[in-house]
């Protein structure tokens, strides 16, 4: 079960009213690299995993998301604080509430204010949460790794926060999230590689004649070379006509159709039949021919 | 410029007509972890890639997960040729086809078949494909990380569906998709560690006193601990009255008002006041005492 | 801050595997009425709130539903866990693992089973959560409406659940869990009641010549009253050539343009104007007049 | 079957072109609270209602926010009547066109202003409508409910859509429509405590043990209280090792699993153990140990 | 304004409970091709047009949608009637209320029954209504052309839930409405052609080196000809190194960057520069090299 | 199977950085009209073609597209490519920062550039890519018509794009992208007017009773009349006591339901039933009457 403690975290000081900025920090609030999709990441990792280890890690982890979650909630709710109170109580002067809402060269902030003012399950740009932020798909070798991958994205979405804004006490609390997510990423790296095997993640082998080939899909000027796809561990193939397909097939796809399936194909194929030797007349004609059409 | 081979890069035998298996396959069409989402996250990252060899690597696996993507979508396109013929053509016996539809057991693939049988950009629930899915940021130490975690993904979801057909042809063709999801993680991750420095991601260092600390947010039975949180490496956390905040503030949130501003959220804070020492009727009241009201 | 206590609020004790009902249990997990929906409605409200005891009574309630969240996610991790085994492991007999997961009539669990087993953050036909699920505005009269609405939904959709399912554990947590709702509902009736006015909500006042009109828009057969109609405090309009508008304008829209903009728009609607009087061929015409045309 | 009369039910006389005014305005139209939202919810419970009372007066307010949707759809179709022939019929001086759409400080009318200055059907996000906004559940203790709650937050957007222009036909018309809110929630309420019995809602009762319960989950500076924890009808429980969990089990959850799901388990809950006692190295340290690593 | 009249524009008469064939109904409700889209797609375009005889017509279409809507939702209501009383009444045997819902081999209805039975704004596979699925842009040569797609799309989903139902009142009621989107279509293209040039749509000229150009991309065997892309009219170019780019540049994309800017981007690829000679240790190395590793 | 050439199909040469043109760019990299959106309606529709000509033309298109994806993405990466190096590499003067990425009076460039600067899956208000956008539905008398109208919309996005630069190579880049919508819109055109038979759409005939019908729904003033509803061809009707249902029944919806559910439906109705004859004291009552409520 989950309790709460009143305080903070961490302390959160805030300069001066923003609701431009404010705007920004939802996108660690309800956006695809934010808190809630961190804590729910883990959390839902957590209620599915079988080794005690891990689930205590997955545990921990969703619980302090959760807590950061509550930090960038309040900055947003102090950056935006002084306006939610003018929007509300101010009946007067509607031409210079829009102005100054609109002030900084910024407007999201005025639909956010919509929203009345505190934090909504939105990203920056205004976009609800989504469950799909969510990558969780039940395999610890994937889901480690996809919880070291959102680390780093969160990591940098902070630092490009941090970029923006010069609020002192802002800048600080940024400083203390972007520092855990590091402190997180070094964790799910430690319970990845404390598994007996974690590649190739999962438990079917791949087919050999397979994993070591490169495909130099993209040509032209700007081919290059690099460990991902030069050395011995390294066979390139030039997909076209010669190499295509890859197996020893004819690279068609087809399906053994029942009789009756058959029947209905070709009735489907008939109808719908293109005639390639007619040169019909179309809409475009009807649409551009309008001199003479008009004159009828 | 992207050019098509008719060829597929892997011939697609199916062995019969299955709708129920068709809509799995969605998952790789237009799900999460699928071809077009794969496709679509190496693809951005490569117009916005600066280093020549990554942005090759890029375009090169990009350009391969659209030929994916036609495979998977080939094979849907068998599993379902027949009951679309079927569907468009019949026009007797109607409960007949609404029982053969649901024949296995099944019903998301008379849904499907309700799109006309051809792949839809949808997963195997049937909802649309978002570009939500594509979790590129446009850092590489982060991206490359992302590439990796969904290439681990998609691995298991081709392992799972391999899982649930014996269709030969089918398998065989899972098989060789799942094996390139293996062989592109080996190619990100060769890139990713090809790096002067991958972590901590990003530019900004981290604030020494959070990097090292653990906190045990979750406790109880089940406490457990490994590398991820024991060690010298590590400063466990327990929150707390006395730890909380992790800073020398007093863990709450607070901003600087102007003066419009405090009379505005002061204002705004009256006229909404509730009232703790009154015991009011409410709804419930009205709603559960019934006898005497009808009554009156 | 958040903190964690292993034990769940309720024991969840599940009799047997069944994911077709784990898939409707998701309804609660991801889905608009469940109880992530409820923590963020209440979380969010509480960041926003300057009443202190409404935002005591907001992070009390957010706290424990999630731990209802938690509850019901360890439902739905029961009853996927023999599956989720099953799944990741049986490499054999597959058409045998696309029955048995297909056994009970039902599919959208073999969906979610691709997902892994535990739970995902979707309802129970497989959509995402939703960020417009949480339908708070950051003023306490309207909110607490909400809130009461949303407990009373939350309420019968548990109601719902405990009517399918014979498990005797898992009616039992349901159980607990709808009582929940029913103890929120009565402590926020409590709170709106408690403020000196919460109808109408918020600031502005009505306009009086409007309040008390009850439009009769839509009539026939069926045509009824009741309290919401009838009565004295009731002024019914029945919308006509003769009521319409509603105020002593004439009911159209209209705008003053500049200059600029007059002429830009009388371009625009020149360019794009229909002649009324021309009875043109049309693409119908095209796809219908085949005979002819063919024989061209 | 509905039909329309060409008059609005309220005449809407815009002052001047102003399409930042007008992406504000499409909260109402395509938003949460807005118009579309509104008629649907009832419509769909109309549908759906055994009530010949209630079902007559879902289909009045139904009707008439219908018409509230052409109403704010007219105010935005004037607000960007200008802009939209410059945009569509000017083709030059582009930098002016760019430079005066995004005039007053305001960029998302531009963005409007691509899908062509008609009312799109989203908010003033940019975010289309969603299906999701409607929360008809189809149980009436529970519909009403929302949708008191439902006019209660439309009341309090049009009142910050009031508090933002000074334009006297917009604020007019906005005026009527708020109030119209305000009649319909009054209908809403005497329709609910119409009702025999409305609360608990739906049918089963609760669980006695549990329906008095206040829990204090979030604890700390700032816990207060109110008629929604304390006196005599509320039993107040905290949440610790002692009172955890609220049953007589152990807190967890549990499932009875067949042989070979317990075989299954088993061998995936092994194939994916972490070795607590390792330390490995991991991506962390080959993305920080750079130097001897390129010296090898 | 719009008012409503109790009659249904077409009588439903449904012959018994069906909430399998309900969920599909659901996608002329809530779905892409569904009414609710066609009323709204026209209904915007109907506030926007400047041309009097247009938006007449498309209200005349926006009302009669809104009618078939009401249709769909009542076919929908009468087939899952039944449903919803039991599952909303019946507490006893919910092992055979699961059943029952699951017997005819579709589990869908069983999810949609949980919202209560009544047409919820979701499709056939429960994804919600979306604002999306209006594709109104403001300019009439190019909406028309929309909506007479949209009557296109929806005649065929028509005629597939017919051809699934033996049911004669539902195929009665489905084929009024089938044939009403032939009705609807024709009047579009009248309205489409009545313009005095509809194409190219809008107002700019195409390029003219460009307009007759076909690009034969996709190349090998099925390479086929047709009045499309063959015949005088066409001038057939192969992508190629000799004929990319289509200009006389060099097929590149560039930018002219300001000093800092110059300065900030080399500062960026310099810092995330691979190294295409080192052949590093990644994660796969560490996931993989397991026996060593252990015995360390 | 597809392949890339590293040079674009036309050259893009941008001037200098403009990340908010580059944000209302997007519209056609992952907005509904966009690139994206059109490769995958003819991709999907390329692999489910039964006719052998338009299957080819679908994939020369869709491969086409995908290189117009291209285009669009690279003038984006290179309106923000300054931009992305400022915000990743900056940190000092963040206020500076703020204020210039602020500087055009625009916001959304700033959201997107914590996206990272490259191109996003999303539309100019940052809305992400749908599956909903691609309407293939299978059958090609419809999908034709769906391709001719996204080919229309496309270029009127892209002639409102133009409209609001004066950078020279943006304008260029984009002529060129329009005039091959143009084109396409040509090709499809011949394609849907070389089958056999177009209209109506499908198999099915429609009612003759209802395929001339025009139902005039909207009345009033500026009712008129066009090709599209005058003429012997149509048959109006308006709808009226007198007219309503529009066949031999009597207008209302019902069902023939087995004797459990009416007794369950019974059961339902009685539960809920309201009295109309009462007139309850509510929820706004106690929100209203303040002063006795208080002193009790």
């Amino acid at each position: 079960m989950f309790t709460h403690n009143k305080r903070l975290q961490y302390t959160v000081r805030v300069s001066e009213s923003n609701p431009g900025l404010a705007n920004l920090m939802l996108e660690q609030f309800g956006g695809p690299q934010g808190e809630l999709a961190a804590a729910m990441r883990y959390f839902t990792q957590a209620i599915g995993e079988e080794d005690a280890g891990r689930k205590d890690m997955l545990l921990d982890i969703a619980t302090e998301e959760l807590s950061h979650l509550e930090i960038v909630g309040s900055i947003i709710g102090m950056l935006n604080r002084g306006g939610k109170g003018l929007l509300a109580e101010g009946v007067e002067e509607q031409e210079e509430m829009f102005r100054a809402l609109q002030g900084a060269g910024n407007d999201s902030h005025v639909t956010q204010i919509l929203f009345g003012g505190g934090p909504a399950l939105v990203n920056s740009a205004g976009v609800p949460f989504s469950g799909a932020y969510v990558d969780s798909i039940g395999e610890p070798t994937a889901d480690l790794r996809s919880n070291i991958a959102a680390e780093a994205r969160a990591k940098i979405v902070y630092e490009r926060l941090i970029n923006v804004t010069d609020d002192v006490g802002v800048r600080d609390a940024l400083t203390f999230l972007m520092t855990r997510e590091i402190a997180h990423q070094k964790s799910f790296e430690k319970a990845l590689y404390s598994m007996d095997s974690s590649f190739p993640p999962g438990k079917l082998p791949g087919d050999p004649r397979f994993t070591n080939v490169y495909v130099n899909a993209s040509r032209g000027e700007g081919d290059a070379g690099g460990p991902w796809n030069r050395g011995e561990q390294w066979q390139v193939v030039v997909p076209s006509d010669e190499t295509l397909p890859f197996d020893d097939g004819d690279g068609t796809a087809s399906v053994e159709l029942g009789s009756s399936e058959e029947i209905a194909i070709i009735a489907f194929a008939t109808r719908g039949a293109s005639e390639p030797g007619r040169d019909p007349i179309t809409g475009t004609d009807l649409g551009t021919v309008t001199q003479e059409q008009k004159e009828k």
